[in-house]
């Protein structure tokens, strides 16, 4: 049931252009505005409105919403220790690096040398005892790389030591499943012939030569990583492909969702949805919450590629070299040019999910788009003459 | 009275290159060296030697000036808490942020949501109020974003609670009256016949989409601002245009001065003036004040715009991205290309305000005229054989 | 004895491809392989095998191990505020800097204004008496900005305030003499003979106008500076070819190298050098030291000529531009061109040094030579088939 409330036909405009611009583009947008769908579409052949796909980093954000659940609860603060609640992490000069640090990129544990294996960062207990012993590549606090892959692993770490629990059945039993949204840390067997493969980029970039023991190749796991079911090297746009992978479903990049899913869940996330019986759903976080997890932690040059970034606590900060928000913000794109966010200043909530990788920032689709929704909820929520 | 000494000749040539280079260009250069004025011109026929016009963030030095005397004086510590002035700013996670992080554009806050009506920013109490209620932008002290507006409201609201005057007032009696100087913040109704408009460019820049909820919209009051007497948006370089605000002089942005006023109070300040009757006074401000002023506080890309800015405490530091002094300059430039500044280390006292807005930064004129200034001054200096 | 181990071929043949694109190239490449010697090359006509050169930078790594023992012998701890040792450093607001501020370009003592003289520099105590009474540039902790030269007298200064005895000594009876290697602070007359003048690009970069009160002025002492025997102003690039500036070895700069010796004393200090009667000697720096001596301490654009910078402690770390190794890299590069380190992660120490002064950095021969020598070192100690 696609639609588009009249409001924002100027951004299914944009949306349908791509499919005018580029032969063979499919993708799906969703949006709520102030908790109820306003845009809901899927153009072209690869993914139907109804289908999931890899969503890659955008699994960030859904690992963010439960990390903000703990600290909502009182179980976890952000400028508690790591220590506190993970004593094995007290070694090599990190016993005092705090959860605040951790959760933005600035704790100097990219990666091991060596790499992790799969099964390392699926059971992620084996990952996160690796890193708990590891010297901080950078001191804490001085600088931030992005923890492309580890982040999932040390937020997996914390929620079991919280709360007994795997990260993935938090999130579940408290996000995804009370408001049926397809955003999965895990696709259920029952759920995975609506899975479509993500597409590789029609011209793949240069090859790179990465240094595997340098800040870079440490965080994409480079000498070590994932393999495809005959045990080769498998390219990280694969990763969702296989079926044990998305099963997993890691919190770092093995999360599988339609844009319906990722609007959904933030929408109930940041505002609340509106109800059928009438009235507004409390949002899952407080307003302080969110702007506690949205909040800008760390900004400058990222220490592995060098161009700017900018962090909330685990969420993406909008910064003017991904200008993807207001500075209330707060979610995650993805490798493949997915994107889910709740922007509260403005009363959205976007999933936007290609069915072909494609490149990221504020230069991208999902930069357009988001800027396209944001003067079109400006225009919506002005009163008309 | 226009006059160059010898040894600066080469300067004013450059300046007076401006008006061969462009057709109907018109402005004025005045410097100081050691107390003495060196060099006093204007050129062409919009700006006289004896009129004033806005200078913009230029006011941002006057208002600098006052913060300075208030440290100097043992009445305000750069290590204090803010709150310790000023108690209900201890809100929203703000009791420990520092006079000198909010002196310095890194208190994270830029502006609020919905913006200040030109009232708010005049009686500028009520926006002091709505700022300290305001969560933090960024965690303060984490990064910096120029508060092009906001900084003058903070730094007024200081003055109020630590002196329980106005900072217009203080620095009329202390820093401009006493000097007789040209550089207002509240140009008195007697002096508003000598008053030029500020010229727009000819051939203004591209419209830019700014996110009004997002470090640079909130910065530039994008969603509220500054209206003309019809009530219509008012452009920023209008500002000073409109007799009410040019009266009020608000210390981010509201200044009216000729180059030849802001010479003499940077002169007054940094080295003492010369005294007809033989002598020099002291300077207003310590060689430790001064330094104190001076020292960069923060230096890195700004979260608004992205590109590098380095402050003092209020004024802007030199950077390789605005290399316009020593490590031991102080001063600020405005919109319209604009600058007023001291340089002790040469001995340095400068104004310089076109009549039509310009560019800023190392490459425009300002930055060309003070790379000349800092050349002529070495050689002034030094004892001719 | 040239040689090449013949996984190390490629890197021969890369470096001997510098003399067919530039005819009249000359220049040294060595390298050990997990405390081996693998390549000891010498091209063109002006730097044979055994002679040495100036090396400018690479002092300092020479002076970071020195510091890197004192810390190893608990001499000195990296968070120490420099007074606790130098008590007259507790000046102009310095006294809480600590060592690991200093020593990583961050305490804000890039120069003085007027300068040192050739003097000062060389019994150093006489610039360090001037650095300790000096106000920080900018607020220790909050920027950084390359100390080119001064950094060398404030280790010295340590070093005779912890030791008693000069850092140039400690450096020849620890580190340089049992070694038997060619990389001096201070070219013993005897050796003098060895000695080849630095040649200057044949083509040189435009004059700059540096302010030399600014940030980069004070740092590459442009006020008063080095003069030939004449007293004629001495460009940076022939200060080694002075022969009372190598017989002095300032540790800023002042070094005399072979790429053998650097290499040699690299691999003494990361891996130990294999012995001929069999066995490993133990490496002169714990795994612990080297870590704490490449940590990453600090890490943007530098305050003096705004490009990207990391630092660890004394040490150059590897960044987005500059990536000469892995997160665990310690060394040095100098002005010439020439660099010397040891890659732990890799087990290799190097050492190039051109003849003709060239340009540095990522995209610069010594980045080229280190990312083939990653290559190669990575397939050397893969098990063959």
């Amino acid at each position: 049931m696609p639609f588009v409330h009249p409001r924002f036909q100027v951004v299914a405009d944009a949306f349908e252009g791509f499919a005018r611009d580029e032969p063979g583009y499919s993708g799906q947008l969703a949006v709520y505005l102030d908790g109820v769908p306003v845009l809901d579409l899927a153009v072209g052949e690869h993914l139907g409105p109804d289908d999931v796909t890899g969503v890659f980093s955008c699994s960030k954000g859904a690992a963010g919403l439960v990390m903000a659940l703990l600290v909502q609860d009182g179980l976890l603060d952000l400028d508690d220790a790591v220590a506190h609640h993970w004593p094995e992490f007290d070694a090599a000069g990190k016993g005092d690096v705090t959860v605040r640090q951790l959760l933005s990129h600035q704790a100097g544990l990219t990666g091991v040398e060596g790499g992790f294996s799969e099964d390392e960062y699926i059971q992620s207990e084996l990952a996160a005892a690796k890193l708990a012993a590891a010297a901080p590549r950078w001191r804490p606090g001085t600088a931030h790389a992005y923890h492309g892959l580890t982040i999932g692993v040390l937020m997996e770490e914390l929620v079991r030591r919280i709360t007994g629990s795997r990260l993935q059945e938090v999130f579940d039993q408290r996000v995804r499943a009370p408001h049926g949204a397809d955003f999965y840390l895990g696709l259920p067997d029952e759920q995975d012939h609506r899975y479509r493969d993500v597409l590789k980029p029609l011209q793949p970039g240069p090859p790179v030569d990465v240094d595997p023991f340098g800040h870079l190749g440490l965080a994409f796991n480079s000498t070590a990583g994932f393999a495809d079911a005959g045990g080769a090297p498998l390219d990280l746009l694969d990763l969702p492909n296989q079926r044990r992978m998305r099963r997993a479903g890691i919190s770092a990049a093995g999360g599988v969702a339609s844009a319906r899913g990722m609007a959904r869940v933030y929408a109930a996330a940041s505002t609340g949805l509106v109800l059928e019986e009438g009235g507004r759903a409390d949002a899952l976080l407080s307003q302080e919450t969110q702007l506690a997890f949205a909040q800008t932690q760390v900004y400058g040059p990222d220490l592995g590629h060098g161009e700017l970034g900018a962090y909330g606590v685990v969420f993406m900060a909008s910064h003017p070299g991904n200008d993807y928000g207001s500075w209330r913000v707060f979610g995650h794109n993805g490798a493949n040019g997915s994107i889910g966010y709740a922007d509260p200043a403005y009363g959205l909530a976007v999933g936007y999910v290609p069915a072909r990788a494609e490149a990221n920032g504020t230069a991208s689709r999902n930069g357009r788009l988001s800027a396209a929704l944001r003067r079109a909820a400006l225009q919506a929520r002005t009163p008309q003459g």
